[in-house]
């Protein structure tokens, strides 16, 4: 049996999923992984850093003293040793500019040679490289395996179940706010109706931006360029156009024919480069694209030894994220022992 | 660098291309895999046993000057034991009503010591507790990915990616052959027309039984549920029915309906035991089932966690099966050293 003491950046919706995740699962961790485990440590914006080596319950922690606006990478490691942590989880939300402080606080961990473990997509697109390359000096792992598709595994699924194997390129729906919207403004709706619907179905935030610009899925691009084609890419490199511009009478018309519209992201090896991009397109009858709907999610991996492999997620929630964390955890922790 | 010597039973499509797939990625095993081979025994029923430790060459094998109609285990592991195998890829044909002998040809190898590898269906059917329990006890490693959907990974994606995750159940196509000759009907021609280009399409046997009466498909879910659900189950507890009696103007209607006619393979919890059945359905419009082509297969998982995980696979040939047999390889010995 083998203990280890957890350290959670976050508390929102994919947070509060892992703790609960965690607890529902500790009876199968212990008796089919050898695994024990303690939350020693939490930290927010609004909660500040709390830690205690001999656990603590996050749903339980008043608001903070000190606040934690923008905590460096030292007064992270201070946390991190505080609480005596082997493993970081980190829920904190995306900026897509900068890729901070998800950056610091997985560098926090990585140099004291504690595993750490993100939902956040911006280490992926704007440190990854330097981020695993640390992690291997410091006999630590980097995980992100809920930060694309929630915890359909993609990441872990070329780690270990394909290995030999070079990916030539995918196309595929990685956001699931605009398939919604899609949707909606395919049913009659207009535009804002259908923001406004994803919005109320918990998806879409209130700056629905990001979605609706096609960000979300271009970041996503980046990080399946990055990792799984193994290329260096900026995320000014990927041609993007969102759906604002999309007429509903465009849309429905399209639906009608048969070749409904889809955010519709991609990116292939070309010229020793990668070509990218995240843009509406009318997707053939017949195309598996055409039926994903809502919340689903699909993509297609072409390969130079199978032609093509495709990965669908069905209903993405926060617990479905909290358990590519989870995954990443008992991977982790596995490849350790 | 760890050296590996490889035996082969069966010299057919498969092992033909996994020999060719084995060369083709020898640079890319040695550089990114540490992984060193020689391939030091060959058997097939007309060329005999054939090994020579310093490696041979299967494509100018001689025929045998004894025959190997029925090895036993003890002849099998004479050879083994003369090739100096570290791992036995078994490409044999399947034989659904007993699983040998390829069942003699794992426990073979694996009373040796020697990984076993097949792309054989039945001693996972029939003999898959013993073979892992076998296995284990002799420090060797029984896989099987190649037997569900050739190279994709399925038995390495729950083993390796979805830890502590339960499979509820699954639903898919499972056989090519059969979604092939619905296609050929619902273009307008006759069942037979259709096994006969399933069958110039090098699918179907010309014993095409297998296929279109849903064994082939029965043999999977067998398999799924063994593995992947980890419940006992019998080829005779799982409900079959095939595509034989369909009207080509049923088939034709359903189509043009949207709904067309599918051999749908599922099985799910019920119980405390577990519902399986393969047999043609009509599948709802807008059912990712409803556009699956030709020589692809979908499977859908439904998991505790994770609602839903779809996992498909486009242009399966005797190279992407072949693959599922190099992963297996690559992860065997990479589990080992």
């Amino acid at each position: 049996m083998a203990h280890y003491t957890l350290c959670l950046i976050g508390f929102g919706n994919v947070g509060q999923a892992l703790v609960r995740l965690l607890a529902a699962k500790r009876g199968e961790l212990r008796d089919r992984y050898g695994i024990e485990w303690t939350l020693t440590g939490v930290m927010t914006r609004r909660l500040g850093f709390h830690h205690d080596p001999a656990g603590l319950d996050p749903f339980t922690l008043g608001a903070a003293t000190m606040p934690a606006q923008s905590p460096d990478v030292a007064a992270v490691q201070a946390w991190l040793r505080a609480a005596r942590a082997d493993v970081l989880f980190d829920t904190s939300s995306l900026n897509a500019e900068t890729g901070e402080p998800a950056i610091a606080y997985m560098r926090a961990a990585l140099e004291l040679g504690v595993h750490a473990i993100t939902a956040n997509k911006g280490p992926i697109v704007h440190a990854y490289r330097q981020l695993r390359d640390l992690a291997q000096a410091r006999g630590a792992q980097f995980r992100f395996e809920a930060t694309v598709m929630g915890g359909t595994p993609i990441f872990s699924l070329f780690r270990h179940a394909l290995p030999a194997i070079t990916v030539q390129g995918f196309r595929g729906i990685l956001n699931s706010t605009t398939n919604l919207i899609l949707a909606e403004m395919e049913a009659g709706k207009s535009f804002e109706d259908g923001v406004r619907a994803a919005q109320e179905a918990g998806l879409a935030e209130t700056d629905s931006s990001a979605d609706v610009d096609g960000w979300d899925a271009t970041v996503k691009v980046a990080a399946l360029v990055q990792v799984v084609m193994d290329m260096p890419i900026h995320l000014g490199d990927i041609e993007r156009a969102g759906i604002r511009d999309l007429h509903p009478e465009e849309v429905r018309a399209a639906r009608a024919a048969g070749t409904p519209y889809k955010l519709v992201s991609s990116a292939r090896r070309h010229d020793g480069g990668v070509l990218a991009s995240v843009r509406p397109e009318r997707v053939a009858a017949g195309d598996p694209l055409a039926e994903v709907r809502g919340v689903d999610a699909l993509v297609r991996f072409d390969t130079d030894v199978l032609s093509g492999l495709s990965v669908g997620e069905h209903g993405g929630t926060p617990t479905t994220t909290a358990y590519g964390m989870l995954a990443d955890f008992i991977e982790v922790v596995s490849t350790v022992r």
